[in-house]
């Protein structure tokens, strides 16, 4: 299984979450930007700006070239040629009921042999659902588990670590699963890769659900102005904690591909605190690490 | 002259700041919230939201206690107790034809006799005039050559390399000055705070006078955008590249203070770009290293 099968099953999977995405919204299509990468390579921007789907992006990228000496030392493998290839979504919905997510499988190689798969999944409700919560953690268990039975456990404890506003002393949302450097020999590539490829087809299902649940909810000016200030969060913990945004900024990525994860609209306000006993109160109160949505 | 007098002084600049600021404004005054620092001192974090300012934050600290390895490093010093107080402002007005103004006077000492000022105050407009930048330059000039004939110029083009949003090619905005680890001899410790003081009060004539010319200006929804996408822009700033924001956030310092430099609201629309010869592309022909605005 080479390189170029890997791009290319990834460019299939953005197509395919596409097209279920302009389903969903029913209002909009996918607008396409193909860029090229001055070092090797490029790739397809995808956007959605729709009634329902406030502001998406469901991106592929394959690039290559000759890593930096401080690339290399940062991904830990010695100065040679990459190659990467990978799909990123972050959708930010209209509804404040239905929740932002953001998906990413991705994978890296060098010239001199050495591969990894990472990825991950996580949802952050503006506000949060207990059986939301629970269908999506099940439904993430199931994907891992058919793979090998630490995955869900192990991948899931490493999301809560990720998606971590240290400063909010936060987790971004109920987490998901996140995983990085998952490498092997070379027979242990293709079950792998079978596991990536599961956490990208659960994409669609997972948030057509999350989705098709909540559209329709009726919410208050003041319920919107919550979302607003939960984006603001979204856009503290990418911009300043998200290694991903980071290392694409420091690298001369495409910047608006990378920073297509920001909202349209988010809000600051001083010291905002939610009323005690709140539904928003209920929400940060599940913002940390640690809770078992499976039992 | 001691740590104390200096405090003490940059209180008394707070008090005149804001006194000053909500005559301007003149519909609001300044919330404050007083803080204590596990380890030490503490701070008074003002708070204005007007309908002229429409968020501005005006805070001062004086802190103090043992610095970790890992942040003597960062400050190139031996470890030691430290104390460290400053003045820091950042106002996003209303109209978008009156610029974002961020101003900062600090002074830091070590147990073992280092000592140091920094400071600076740089303008972002979300329109630039041309006779504001020019008016703002030459009033920097002459607070720096009253001191020392070389300042402006270091100053200014320190505030160029440091105001400078790197993913964008964008500088933040139009520049002003900015310096850091100004120390000397004892003999050169009290000419070196009365630059400082001077930096500090040219804060209210020079925003006074950008404030009052455009604050009437009348403004479309279209311009309230573009405000809104240049605010989006301060974000990423702050978040991405502002050392002072990070260093604050990485050492559990006071989130809801740190982040005052927020604007109440921001906006990204995807691979926005102003019109060919339109006020905003002239805005952004503006947002580039090495303007000389004084000649």
């Amino acid at each position: 299984m080479d390189k170029n099968e890997i791009a290319s099953w990834f460019q299939g999977l953005q197509d395919e979450i596409c097209a279920g995405l302009e389903m969903l919204d029913g209002t909009a299509t996918f607008e396409e930007d193909r860029w090229e990468r001055a070092g090797g390579g490029g790739g397809r921007t995808r956007i959605i700006q729709g009634d329902n789907i406030e502001k998406g992006g469901v991106n592929f990228s394959a690039v290559h070239g000759t890593l930096s000496p401080s690339l290399a030392k940062a991904l830990q493998v010695d100065d040679s040629d990459f190659f990467a290839t990978g799909v990123s979504i972050v959708l930010h919905p209209s509804n404040p009921m239905v929740p932002i997510i953001h998906m990413n499988v991705r994978y890296f190689e060098t010239s001199d042999n050495n591969w990894w798969f990472g990825g991950g999944i996580d949802v952050t409700p503006h506000y949060v659902f207990e059986s939301d919560a629970q269908f999506f953690h099940h439904h993430l268990k199931s994907v891992c588990d058919a793979h090998h039975p630490d995955y869900y456990h192990l991948h899931k404890n490493w999301a809560d670590d990720y998606f971590y506003i240290k400063h909010r002393n936060e987790t971004r949302g109920i987490g998901g699963i996140f995983f990085d450097k998952l490498q092997g020999s070379s027979e242990q590539k293709r079950p792998l890769f079978a596991y990536v490829q599961d956490v990208g087809q659960s994409f669609l299902p997972i948030y057509s659900k999350l989705f098709t649940t909540h559209v329709s909810d009726p919410f208050s000016d003041q319920q919107k102005e919550w979302q607003l200030i939960r984006r603001g969060r979204y856009v503290e913990f990418n911009l300043v904690w998200d290694r991903g945004t980071k290392f694409g900024l420091d690298t001369d990525g495409r910047t608006e591909s990378i920073l297509m994860s920001l909202p349209k609209d988010a809000r600051w306000l001083y010291n905002h605190t939610p009323a005690e006993g709140s539904q928003e109160a209920k929400t940060l109160s599940y913002l940390k690490k640690g809770i078992d949505w499976t039992v």
